[in-house]
């Protein structure tokens, strides 16, 4: 039985969890949610993902959820199929992944998915951005970026020289932004390279369409 | 030499790595930054905190940063000292504690800060609450408690049966949270019961008012 990923082609979660299941090569059969129709919201949905937010797994029977918590698990079970993805060469490598991890999440996540909301998901539903709101996280993630830039003229991923979870986290989220705001990336030659090189690999441009 | 933790008592993640470390039972040098003169800001800060944020750790030369990898890494360099506080017995296990661990973060961090923000740090320095913001993100925390609720009338604690960094990670935020708003721990038994046993951990009462 394959695994089950619920979610949505259209949230950014579900895109993450999709491209670490094709980089570690395992099949999956997706289940679409539709989120218009409140299918997040249903009895049998919350029952698995009490938070009632895409997406959860059904690994024949193992239910997990949290996108991030998900790739880990499957870079984990399936550690010598494709890219490692999660460096276990020494503690001190383990813990700057860690540290990219949760810069994502601390720095990254919170002020891209704002503009993700604002500019792209408000678009889609016909309503108007609240434009201050979009400058204020536009500026929190140039902040960001800026730090990007430094961290990435030192190695190619965001935690060395190895691709890991932490750059393909970032890469839904930084896919989208970048389509809202290209100048954000294309000011800042390291950080354009790298969201390029992430965009160019056949895991994303397998979701980014569509799941 | 010591562990060197460089943050500020008023500081949450500040607070989250200092707990660890007593948890751990890990020596270390506490190393104030002053906020307030903007040390965080500071270039020789910023060489090892990118970010301009409190905490980092220097660990013999070995320096990292967001608090949450702090606390991976010190409870998996001194595995067995003090409570294991990582689960690594299978698979399953370490996945649904990772899924605790960003749920904290996607779930409870965002509304929980922004109180803290709102209306204990604003005070600090004489401004007046967002109340609007205030009751948006009062309704949110209602929503993640709620489902913590659900969660911890199954389990003692938000991965299981034991204590983890997962828990861990929401005492400061959780803490001061519940010093501004004690109803919305009162009113749900499960998470009142949680959240008493983790502040009367000897870690806790040895830095909530000051590390």
């Amino acid at each position: 039985m394959a695994l089950k990923l619920h979610g949505s082609p259209y949230s950014t979660a579900t895109k993450r969890v999709a491209i670490v299941l094709l980089e570690k090569h395992v099949p999956f059969e997706f289940i679409d949610i539709d989120l218009v129709k409140g299918e997040h919201k249903a009895p049998d949905f919350v029952a698995k993902q009490p938070f009632g937010l895409v997406p959860f797994i059904d690994d024949e029977g193992f239910i997990l959820y949290e996108s991030r918590a998900i790739g880990r698990y499957i870079a984990t079970k399936y550690a010598s199929q494709g890219l490692a993805l999660i460096p276990t060469s020494d503690l001190k490598t383990a813990a700057l992944f860690d540290q990219a991890v949760f810069s994502e999440v601390a720095n990254f996540e919170g002020p891209a998915q704002a503009l993700c909301y604002e500019k792209w998901f408000k678009s889609m539903i016909g309503q108007e951005a609240d434009e201050t709101v979009v400058a204020e996280n536009k500026a929190t993630l140039e902040g960001t970026l800026d730090v990007y830039e430094i961290v990435l003229s030192k190695h190619a991923y965001i935690a060395g020289n190895e691709l890991t979870l932490a750059d393909l986290f970032h890469l839904p989220c930084g896919a989208r932004v970048k389509g809202i705001f290209p100048e954000l990336f294309s000011s800042r030659p390291n950080v354009a390279k790298w969201l390029e090189a992430l965009e160019r690999r056949p895991s994303w441009q397998a979701v980014k369409d569509g799941i």
